[in-house]
């Protein structure tokens, strides 16, 4: 109870004060303001969407008490930095793709997406109900914040490329624009991987400066335009089989809050991200649709080229292992869920969309 | 305001009235108190924690002013009456496979899953982001009740038979016991489809009054023990390819509700269904092995009567487009968002899992 509104109360007599607002209410619910910076500019339109309907969904949860000011990327954070923000208390609050993370230590990528890794509906199920979310609140933890779940792009595409890839001969001196742990495995074939903000991609393809670049999947790939300066589209994308992103909360605020904005957050969150996984899926498919149409060429990458960036793959998990025990335990964890869920998986939804897809084609 | 709260505050000097808490408060988050009915015993208890999660994460999300008290089937209301008791106001709220009401009208199964339809992801993205929500009010509200959809099992299995199915001929006569219109596609192909308690089937299979039998999946079959006997597990459950659960709240009562009520049962409802399903992504491919394990035999229903189901349920589909115009524009709706969302979900994350199941393969 306030000092101000323990004045007030001994003034009234009994009776008036019973029809009062509970004084238990204005303790547990103060009024908070927070600011909340994103990774992602406003046209990155779902993702932003993200940073937003949070905000919404726990303002109006809370009767406005607990407001969250929404700042897209570099508005008041550059994208890479909305941690070391967050931790530092620039802002109060974060949101991120903890890959980005990833030179600071290769245990976020785990968070995210690795290469040959979980799949959208096993990085869920592996966060809510896997462990997931405990085991990497010891990475968040060790910068200061605390990651709660929050967004998933789905699976995204292996790249835009300016020639047809025949085989892993093909990835040699390749210039590839592209993120995460992926970039350290293509180096290993022999890409050169490039580091180039996404304003610039378009006019270094077609100058030929970069050959390929991968950024996200369709419905965000086809406004850059990507498609007309390099038209080969390649899948699977085998490094980005789930594209995760996080809440990040600076810890000591975090841990102020009382129980019940804690909840609204991470119930928010889970929410959110279905609600986000649900317009990538809702939008996927038709800008897919447009951008054949526009001249896109839809191509499977060269089984050599899978085959070698597994291998290559299996190497980089292996001098990880060996320098970072945090990334070992949560990696085994992950590939011990993907191992047990896809014993399910294979016979149930995987049968299940492979006899749709038969069917959908003999029906058309 | 209310009239006391008024009184008081005219008593008092302005700026001691700041510090009392908001009068808004008290006025927008009333005490109130629900009972839920659940259509799942707890034994089924991976449904069941659905609605006390609903329950728990309302309550602390309020700090304890919306208080919803959970019954299991049974209890107050027998599982297949909770929409009537809801509507009825015998119970405020309930948990409840909308399919389980395909009988007053057959588009409640378009709310949970109709044969060869959306999958578990479509599923969602359709409801969240595809308009499935607000179309679906229609049917709820002519029902007396507002629909939120709360969980989901996953992919369902195909079923235990007692004997192997070698082709369509198999199925003649044979008396099965599943839910939804699959009976009615089924009978077509000369099954007998039977109604009979989960309690009663073990029991039947084991007489051979019952030939066969199709529940849920994996983790919640193994614990009634019908592979013991009826060994033969079918896949894929060409006619559960989602199976969502949903809140079904008293209309009027919903209407009265606060904004932030209204929300936080949104928002817990769309966290839940992936808490949900996170719990049998993570339970059910150890449960599949325990199965097998203890001499359960995995089988593909045979190509043939993949096929004659496909025709009999456009059969059964024409059938309810010529009687039942709600039926037939919200699944036509379905048909459209399955089809836009397979073209990206065929190249991207299906082919991702294709390669995946494959490389787990040749790297044991």
């Amino acid at each position: 109870m306030t000092p101000n509104r323990r004045k007030v109360l001994s003034l009234l007599p009994a009776a008036t004060v019973a029809g009062i607002a509970s004084p238990a209410i204005a303790q547990t619910n103060p009024q908070i303001r927070w600011r909340l910076a994103s990774s992602f500019p406003k046209n990155i339109d779902i993702m932003w969407a993200t940073s937003t309907s949070i905000s919404k969904y726990i303002s109006e949860m809370t009767d406005g008490r607990f407001v969250i000011d929404t700042f897209s990327a570099n508005e008041v954070v550059p994208p890479f930095q909305v941690l070391d923000a967050v931790a530092a208390k620039t802002v109060e609050i974060g949101h991120t793709p903890a890959l980005f993370y990833f030179g600071k230590d290769a245990t976020f990528a785990l968070c995210s997406v690795v290469p040959f890794g979980l799949n959208v509906r096993q990085q869920h199920a592996w966060m809510y109900s896997g462990g997931g979310i405990e085991q990497l609140q010891t990475l968040f933890n060790n910068f200061g914040v605390v990651g709660i779940p929050c967004g998933n792009t789905g699976m995204q595409m292996g790249g835009w490329f300016r020639k047809e890839l025949i085989s892993k001969e093909d990835l040699k001196g390749l210039k590839f624009r592209t993120a995460g742990l992926a970039g350290t495995v293509l180096a290993k074939l022999g890409v050169v991987p490039q580091q180039i903000a996404p304003g610039d991609i378009y006019s270094a393809l077609e100058r030929g400066t970069m050959d390929a670049v991968e950024l996200i999947g369709p419905y965000d790939d086809e406004k850059l335009g990507f498609h007309r300066v390099a038209k080969y589209y390649y899948y699977p994308g085998w490094a980005e089989g789930t594209a995760m992103t996080h809440l990040v909360v600076n810890k000591p605020l975090y841990d102020e809050l009382p129980k019940s904005y804690k909840v609204a957050l991470d119930v928010a969150a889970a929410a959110v991200t279905s609600f986000q996984l649900a317009k990538y899926d809702a939008s996927n498919g038709l800008a897919l649709r447009r951008l054949v149409a526009q001249g896109a060429v839809l191509k499977p990458f060269p089984q050599d080229i899978i085959e070698a960036a597994y291998a290559a793959w299996k190497e980089v998990v292996e001098e990880l292992y060996a320098k970072n025990p945090l990334f070992k335990s949560i990696h085994e964890s992950q590939q011990a869920f993907l191992v047990n869920n896809s014993i399910y998986a294979q016979i149930a939804d995987f049968s299940y969309d492979a006899m749709m897809f038969r069917l959908m084609r003999s029906s058309r």
